[in-house]
């Protein structure tokens, strides 16, 4: 019998005489005369409806139990699916203990209960098409580059730099260290912290591959329990050389995102559409109307005079030289109707010592680009790089870096060149095409603070 | 001015007028009556030439600086390349300190020259060609699982499971706890750890998916110095559910070894050429003979008595119930002909606790599987795992673990399926295929013992 995944048995063209499918029983029904069965092995959301005699029903044949069914493939009687399976003989494989069994036949689990379960969410209905969507999705982000004539990059997760300035970092030492003294040796002679950003090392890269992106896991160890946050999360990020405008960035992020989104919604049309009907129905506008039908372009000071003249008070003052906050955000979006809003032009003060004076003043503005979109906030970051040796040099002095920074100064000594780039945070992206409230419930094994299950 | 990448000049089909051609000076000739320049931007491995009139020629124009140049692509007249740049105007974009660059024009640096400049050795060939390797192997893994259905999971790095026993562990710690107590308390409540594999990450989705695989970052906290051992190195996984037979895992190493090595092949001919050249000449075989046109297949009891056989002593004497060594892998393989080896069936108290006992005898041998590779070693390892539940349970009973894997004891009690899977080790791939002796030499930017550099 020729072994047929569940996607492909519901696809198939013609019937067949002797096929074998292999999966977990989602549903069992039992009529007096024709026993029913719908198995599903993950290839797609929908399942393969299975039709036998009532004489091959037995005691281990429930909901969760793994079957394999051989028989023939039909054309079904029924309007809503193409194929079914009359099995001729069906061998459960592995029974389901349903008493303990936390997932139950044909009920919709929401997600936070799910959440508790986290190594059998993977089989609801729900979480089982955030997966496929997150593996397509992934699999886009790695063609869009590729096809965009950009080299692959694996930045190292575990690295020497610690004043990047982009939030609390997770230090790292062999368990046996730490069991003693945290103080006493290194394993790498230096502390070794966990990357917040592949960005300056992709820089690295930018001075011999004019395109260049990674694609990998990043890390925070701030003490949030945000429904945007997580300690470990994941990370598109793209350098470009010889670029000199931030529209050039500004550019790769939207067709990142049109071409992404794309995909997704072409390999995986009924994934996509669970999530609009039953995890965000309320959204009135489906994914479609994300795809940067329009966007708004606002500098920061432009965003301050916004806020300020709003008709609402804010927990924060807006004030120019302060960071926008969430509320900020979100009233930016409302104000801008809804759409993607790219803000430009961010006070020197606030941003990392990498990002290009604008030169509009004494130290007045860089080159900052921050993709804020509805429901979700911040999407993408990005900047043009000082590329300046003396201009870097100067920030750098003043800062105190100059001696950790010597590597990435010599970067400017050799052939530098205007460039720039961008980060967007994957679970963000996907939180914003599907509606889905939670970051913890986009990533198959979330980690925030006091959390690390499994 | 039309932008063209280097690579896309080269392989223009007609002369066009107006080009614009951005990247770093790799050759600067000046003769009485042209001047020539080689320009690379990390395309391709191979240069454009430029043609120039001596007038061009400027102070700044050396090795290493970046430039900007317009003019006409035409026909070269020269039989090694196709289209040459006649310049009109060449502009300097950052020029190159030549008295402090580590590299030099025309210049073949070994590979452990270039190893003192992590964050300028890419602008060497051999880096450079090794990069664009990567890139499309990585982009080749991806394919190959995904033209086979196999859904992409991203297995979580930070993990509180410390007892697979793959090895010594990093452990981590918010940096201001470090710097108290190591002890204190914990951003995760728990001690949390690096992953050193995502497989037990990989079952969890293989209850819900029969093909998943995932391709990241894993860790050992070894103090080792070896050529082919690093602190963070990468990981390709699979995991197969409704798999009966170690077979069907080898024959999925197999297919994703030829697949992946095809592909690189395929898409940059030029840049394996090099290393067949300049970096593993002594190798008489070229690439394709690597491509599994013969492979040997020995269980470990065999191995054993090949090793006891063997007419050489070892520094470990080869005994049934220890491990196989460096020396011993060398020897099986010579004892091959020189082909990768399968090994199977290793003895049940060598390995994990997850591996599927063989009922051979008591306790005996596990249907595990490693790849032995010429000159490189253990390039994958796999099994089928436990499913069963009494023998699993009674197993990490005897190791004391039941507490710690009630997670894992619940996939086997809720729909559990025989399934296995491997890893392969993506750097030893890549040190495998092109003949590069020393493992820091395919990764961007090596992480080992005593060294963490940028």
């Amino acid at each position: 019998a020729v072994r047929l995944r569940v996607r492909e048995a519901l696809g198939a063209r013609e019937p067949a005489d002797a096929v074998r499918v292999q999966g977990w029983v989602r549903s069992v029904r039992s009529q007096k005369e024709v026993l029913f069965l719908h198995i599903n092995d993950g290839s797609s959301l929908e399942s393969l409806q299975v039709v036998a005699d009532p004489s091959l029903e037995n005691r281990d044949l429930t909901f969760g139990s793994a079957v394999e069914v051989q028989g023939k493939l039909v054309k079904s009687p029924h309007k809503m699916q193409n194929m079914e399976l009359q099995a001729e003989t069906i061998h459960v494989v592995g029974p389901c203990d349903i008493w303990s069994f936390p997932l139950k036949m044909k009920e919709r689990h929401p997600l936070e209960y799910v959440r508790q379960f986290p190594h059998l969410r993977c089989r609801s209905n729900t979480l089982g098409a955030l997966l496929r969507i997150r593996s397509e999705a992934t699999a886009g982000i790695h063609s869009f580059f590729q096809d965009n004539g950009y080299v692959h990059i694996h930045t190292p997760i575990i690295t020497s730099n610690d004043c990047e300035g982009a939030g609390e970092l997770f230090q790292i030492e062999t368990s046996s260290e730490a069991k003693e003294s945290a103080e006493k040796s290194h394993f790498f002679n230096v502390p070794a912290f966990l990357t917040v950003s592949g960005q300056l090392h992709l820089e690295v890269m930018a001075g011999a591959f004019t395109h260049v992106f990674t694609f990998g896991p990043t890390f925070r160890a701030e003490n949030s329990q945000s429904r945007r946050h997580l300690a470990e999360f994941y990370m598109v990020e793209a350098e470009l050389s010889f670029t000199e405008s931030l529209q050039d960035i500004m550019q790769v992020m939207e067709d990142l995102f049109k071409t992404v989104t794309s995909t997704v919604l072409s390999k995986c049309p009924h994934d996509v559409e669970l999530f609009q009907k039953y995890v965000a129905p309320a959204q009135k506008s489906d994914i479609t109307h994300k795809l940067f039908s329009s966007s708004c372009r606002i500098s920061y000071s432009e965003a301050v005079e916004i806020l300020k003249q709003a008709p609402q008070t804010f927990t924060f003052k807006p004030e120019w030289g302060c960071d926008l906050q969430t509320e900020h955000e979100k009233y930016l979006v409302k104000h801008c109707g809804e759409v993607p809003v790219f803000v430009v032009n961010y006070p020197y003060d606030l941003k990392p010592f990498y990002m290009r004076d604008n030169e509009d003043g004494p130290q007045h503005t860089v080159a900052a680009v921050d993709l804020i979109v509805p429901g979700v906030g911040e999407l993408c970051g990005g900047s043009l790089r000082e590329e300046r040796l003396p201009f870097l040099e100067s920030r750098l002095q003043r800062l105190g870096l100059t001696d950790a920074y010597q590597w990435y100064l010599d970067l400017r000594k050799f052939g530098s060149v205007p460039h720039g780039g961008f980060g967007m945070g994957f679970e963000r992206y996907l939180q914003y095409i599907l509606g889905v409230d939670n970051i913890k419930d986009v990533i198959p094994f979330p980690r925030f603070s006091h959390s690390c299950v499994l």
